[in-house]
């Protein structure tokens, strides 16, 4: 059996278990970067084909800027240079010198290739992207511009968790340039609908989608939205976030349109992304104790056929007997792979694939072969059924269906269970140091009452969209009417 | 017009205008750092997906491994340490301070975030990469590791130009790991293959594939192969490598494996890549003094079409026979793209669309349309056809394939004009020095003989493969028969 903890017993330990056990990733020998191991890099593979395919669909391209910032250009911003300079990797010279022999190279840092400036490598592109825009763009015309980009970041952690926090990772990084507030302000909330719509559609993981206070927004940003998703611990994840930024970078870079009216305006901004992270959320919501469950729209592979024999006569008609099963699922586009490994038992293979999170095992033996059948396992229940070979591709294809949306519905049940409404602070307060889970409350709290949050580990994780049916309640910190509701909730 | 100068004028400026006007990409504020612009990121994406296809149906899967590579990795292997040293960018510190005020920060290294050991951005990942294969292998059955990683890597060149020589550019690496020296060898012609199959039928583009020699393989490798392309100007460019590295990782990070015959072994290693260099590559075969020109099976658009109104009537109705149009198009996947902005003028967007190297160009005005008809011109040759409505689709799918099957047709024919055979090193230099192009040679010379070269700014490109059907001659150097030929060019 894989070499798993129990969720029960330590939850933290779990997760590190899965992500070893399932060959998702390993720390390096760089303190606090991560190695993404083929299996996690296919799942992330997978992410990025949809959400490209998203983005592009709202009428994004794609381009690459450079990974080195000048430190100057981090000034430039000063609630970004204070959000971000504290812990970033700082490049300072050009050339490593050789002091050692031929065969035995000592290098050492060549003070004569000192860099006139201090270069970062990118937390977040803002600054690079902003200082590009003010070269291309003079007129309305030239606006919007709607580009994301794919690339890595590093953020100097001290206290790294694979996925979830690390020095470095991958991710998405929208930066659109726009005439009007209510262009940004609209490009900034289409662009959180669509993380909300890959998150609850493709990860099957239900969302809380809504914007953040003051207090908990981007450095730099006029408005901060964000999709919150609950873990299996009960704590909150951000999973997502799509900012308005306002005129702040096109002032700091001097980024200038003629607008039709002849008059010059600073351009609007938003900046939006997710990364690597979403790969740690996916493992927290749906995995299970036997190790990663995946739900099917995202998993790399999700069909597994394990062929089982006793003669090499068998195998050989079993394999051939799957291969036409394989070809029939291909045309649906079915992702199938087939384990006709001769060094592992059938038993040892059920254990792996589980581990391993692909949400349908099918097992094939003489027996069935005989009875024009195939036995189905299912990942996320452990559910059995026998299955004609006639129209196997279409039965197949709707069991995904129904488990990507029984995972979602599962976790949707979850999140519910443990999200409640109160009406005090000290409510607040025991819920979060208890159970836990998400306190949804109505909240029109300053600064200071949100401060106060700390003091037991949690935070507001975000404002819930005011809809017409909400009803207005006391505001559990100053106990004026409000239709402010917010989610408040520990957090990774 | 465009403003490009052209090729026979400024080579050199030509090159820099079609990217400039093609808006492919520019210089950003990072000294020889580039910005690749969506028209620009659009081709890499194509040759990232197709090449990404190709690895995959040669068993390859991806990865990722850190940016960040500690310095004394590179001292483990010093012929690599040699190699990459005196070009790389150095992190040094991971924390700015801030000593400005809160309005105006200003942002220095802070001395007490010094690394304990500096950390090159990788220019290449072998040593970083070997350091995790110590950890994943052990046995056999382990054996082969067959994986690649899309990223982007640093290499601080003091000459840079756009997509051939920047100090960032982007890439994709295969590290792979096996068994014996035939696997590792075989792996490394594999690839070598899939290079030549995507240069030649993807981009059109003639090549050599051959092996470098002594003198010009890469800097820890048993065998580096190559292909080499003929630009426009008969300068050989190299556009991909894949190298058979031998035990020399293996034994620097010490990875061993039991063999099935029970003994301990080192493993042998191959790496092979192609870079956004491709892009400049593509360029300089097949642009012209109006522009850039796209091979169809890489060009992000495939087909414009420019509808011709002078009412708003006519501006409906054609726009709408265009939709029914574009709809049988992408029905036949045709990535093909309508301009119908009403700002310009058709004449202004034939040159625009030309200059961006859209292949095909489809002309529609209400004559067209009251004869079922389209104008159809060709980026290539200029060629103007009209076509009818009915079949359409399959007319264009074929043209595209003759614009594909003639760009490489042209440039093998210009290649092989431009390859002449010689006897002696005088005749090599005279060729070299005057009007320029491969030198195609017996070559049995050494190190020295190849420095020479150096005088007239020529190098051996490749070793040509030995076929059976080859003759032998006399060595242009040492007067030996040989069997071996050798190509001379002077190179980007």
């Amino acid at each position: 059996m894989a070499n798993i903890t129990p969720r029960t017993k330590d939850y933290s330990k779990w997760y590190l278990d899965i992500i070893r056990e399932a060959k998702l990733a390993d720390y390096s020998a760089v303190k606090g970067c991560m190695i993404i191991r083929p299996n996690g890099y296919a799942i992330w593979e997978n992410i990025q084909r949809i959400l490209d395919g998203m983005f592009k669909d709202t009428g994004h391209v794609n381009a690459y800027f450079p990974l080195f910032i000048p430190k100057s250009f981090f000034e430039k911003e000063a609630k970004h240079a204070k959000g971000f300079a504290k812990e970033c990797a700082v490049v300072t010279h050009h050339r490593l010198k050789d002091v050692g022999t031929d065969t035995e190279p000592a290098l050492v840092v060549d003070p004569d290739a000192k860099l006139p400036e201090e270069l970062i490598v990118r937390p977040t592109s803002e600054t690079i992207i902003w200082s590009a825009y003010k070269q291309w763009v003079q007129s309305w015309r030239d606006l919007p511009i709607l580009i994301n980009q794919w690339a890595n970041v590093v953020r100097w952690e001290m206290r790294t968790r694979l996925f979830l926090r690390t020095a470095e990772f991958l991710w998405q990084e929208g930066h659109t340039a726009h005439r009007t507030f209510e262009d940004a302000e609209a490009e900034a909330v289409r662009m959180l609908e669509v993380y909300r719509t890959f998150a609850e559609e493709y990860m099957a993981m239900p969302v809380f989608a809504g914007k953040k206070t003051e207090g908990q927004k981007f450095a730099g940003a006029l408005h901060t939205y964000t999709i919150e998703a609950m873990m299996q611990d009960k704590k909150a994840l951000q999973a997502g976030t799509s900012h308005n930024l306002g005129q702040g970078f096109a002032e700091s870079f001097d980024v200038k349109f003629r607008d039709q009216d002849g008059t010059e305006k600073f351009v609007w901004a938003t900046s939006w992304g997710v990364s690597t992270r979403l790969i740690g959320a996916l493992i927290m919501c749906h995995s299970d104790d036997k190790g990663l469950v995946l739900p099917p729209r995202l998993a790399p592979v999700q069909v597994t056929i394990i062929p089982i024999w006793k003669s090499q006569e068998e195998r050989r008609a079993v394999i051939s007997y799957a291969d036409k099963i394989i070809t029939r699922f291909r045309d649906q586009s079915i992702r199938v792979k087939i384990d006709a490994r001769e060094e592992y038992q059938p038993g040892w293979k059920f254990t792996e694939w589980e581990l391993e999170g692909v949400p349908l095992r099918l097992e094939i033996g003489p027996r069935d072969m005989a009875k024009e059948q195939v036995v189905s396992v299912r990942r996320d229940t452990g559910e059995k059924s026998f299955l004609p070979l006639e129209g196997l591709e279409g039965v197949i294809k709707s069991t995904l269906q129904n488990i990507q949306k029984s995972l979602f519905e599962r976790a949707k049940a979850y999140r519910d269970a443990n999200t409640v409404c109160l009406k005090t602070l000290a409510e607040v307060q025991e819920f979060i140091e208890g159970d836990g889970g998400f306190a949804r409350v109505f909240w029109n709290g300053g600064k200071t009452e949100e401060e106060h949050l700390a003091t037991f580990n949690a935070t507001i994780r975000c404002v819930l969209p005011n809809r017409e049916d909400t009803n207005t309640g006391k505001c559990i910190v100053t106990g004026v009417d409000t239709s402010n509701q917010v989610i408040i909730a520990k957090a990774y």
